[in-house]
């Protein structure tokens, strides 16, 4: 390299980036923490509207609302009482974890769908040996009414082969039957054509990655970033590619969707809501010629689903009884 | 609202929103500061790789490509040769400034198409009286060579109009003839259909708000928020709609295109320049069979007009002289 005279390698690129990332994730803990109080006081302020969270879910941005069909459109509108987002490693005693993993808290009432009052889906911010990071999540078990399962058994397979490889002490094994029923069955499957309730049951973009393989590797890698702090030419392991697990995934960007609940809906969830409040006071305009069409057309709006039980939602905004939504102004 | 007993109003929701923005603010600042020294490294670094923002912009996220038209590309090949953005309201004496202010400095090497060899362009968030809240900013003046304006007289136009309006005293005067001329010529432009570089001439999403103005609808707006906090139900101005600027707009969406800018094109740079070369290796690949059709068509191409002036790309990586802009690995 004696023709420059200061040559600028990747490696120089790169120990920048990190040092914007550990900014990055010191910004998420300071947010996190300066935010709790209010993120409190606003769960208090909507806990006392109903249908607050379908509301904000129905007009969800398109990289979340592409994932909700017509069928978890009506779960949310008649069940869905609470969604809370944390980010778990953050918090009480283990104040210094990463920010970047992720807990989604659905609580629903008792309801014909499911037996569980609350769906509690965990993403962990973790490090494969060989470099890759990212979020990775163990299936959570949905206890479907029978007939119910809106998800076709996926995240039943989800959960059984996420078992058997935990009982093989092999997350990646293939050669277990539960891998190729899963794969045989994602075959004719994509997140686009099942259930956002899949979703519970995604575990990786690529694949599961321990909480022991991570910490080993974070060590590795803060090994290797202290030596190319003192000017040591180090190499960095190069992630691998392998398509194995992506074939028995059961929701292709689950960490994704998980990023921008937590991102998004979740930070802008009032103005969401707002937003839904709005077109509701348009849709009520259309109806004031035609209050006895009912909602039969709208068998997938949450709109529909969150009206008085009497009738349109004209005939709850001007029930006697408080509107079951609408906020004084 | 004897029928409720805790009825929570629009009112509510708006003052915990209220909390979340002056914490995101506060973040904001934090984070400026935090990675001041990082920028600045990287802007040491970036100034040794030859053509690093013209491949950076070639990889820009959707919402800027769509403003970088074939010309635009071709200036941004040949003549940039520095961008920063800072927030100037930040830093300094000014530290307590508002942090979404946004200020881009564009460096060009001598050209054949202005006379600027800097253009600088300041975004600053204001408040209106009718409560409004945004980006407004001063068109700046480019220094077109002899036919070579681009914009074809955008940009001149919009200097003239804000110039003429100053004059008058009324950032909103309709009655001016350069406020007709404008007129008449945005009708038949939009951003889509004209340059990048009349974003220089952009002014607003909604009219241009003074700082003397926004400094008085800052200290309206405390208030109230200090009666409200007191309890006391309070009636914030109502935001009044005027298509009137809209009209004479060279821009449309210049304050989103400067946040996208800010909040993604800079801070992910480095990226979008590792991925610029990404592409170029790939495409290197594919030039391996007929090294001898050149460029010919990648006219628009950053790629292209980046690569060492004797031939293709491959020619100019395998020279003796130093590739122009590969990095060692």
């Amino acid at each position: 390299m004696a023709e420059e005279a200061n040559p600028i390698s990747y490696e120089d690129l790169d120990a920048i980036e990190d040092e914007f990332q550990d900014i990055d994730t010191q910004i998420l803990r300071t947010q996190y923490e300066l935010s709790a109080d209010v993120y409190a006081k606003r769960a208090q302020a909507v806990a006392r509207i109903p249908h607050f969270w379908p509301l904000v879910l129905e007009q969800a941005p398109p990289e979340i609302d592409q994932y909700i069909l017509p069928q978890d459109s009506r779960i949310f509108g008649e069940s869905l009482i609470n969604l809370e987002v944390r980010r778990p490693e953050l918090g009480g005693n283990k104040g210094l974890g990463d920010p970047r993993s992720l807990a989604f808290k659905f609580e629903f009432r008792p309801n014909d769908d499911f037996e569980d009052a609350v769906l509690e889906k965990t993403f962990w911010y973790r490090r494969a040996r060989d470099g890759w990071t990212g979020l990775v999540s163990e299936p959570v078990k949905i206890n479907w009414k029978s007939g119910k399962d809106i998800t076709q058994g996926l995240t039943d397979m989800a959960k059984a082969l996420f078992d058997a490889r935990r009982k093989a002490g092999n997350m990646t094994a293939t050669d277990l039957p539960e891998y190729t029923a899963l794969r045989n069955k994602v075959e004719s499957w994509d997140a686009l054509n099942t259930s956002f309730f899949t979703w519970f049951g995604s575990v990786s973009g690529r694949r599961y990655v321990t909480e022991e393989e991570s910490i080993k590797a974070n060590e590795d890698h803060a090994a290797l970033k202290a030596r190319r702090a003192a000017g040591e030419t180090v190499e960095f392991p190069e992630e691998t590619d392998s398509d194995d697990d992506e074939a028995a995934e059961v929701h292709q960007g689950g960490d994704e969707l998980a990023i921008s609940i937590a991102e998004d809906l979740w930070p802008n969830a009032t103005r969401f809501f707002t937003q839904a409040q709005e077109i509701e006071e348009m849709s009520d305009a259309d109806f004031e010629e035609d209050e006895d069409e009912d909602d039969e057309d709208e068998a997938v709006d949450i709109r529909a689903l969150v009206r008085d039980k009497s009738g349109s939602s004209r005939a709850a905004r001007h029930a006697d009884e408080p509107p079951n939504k609408k906020l004084k102004r």
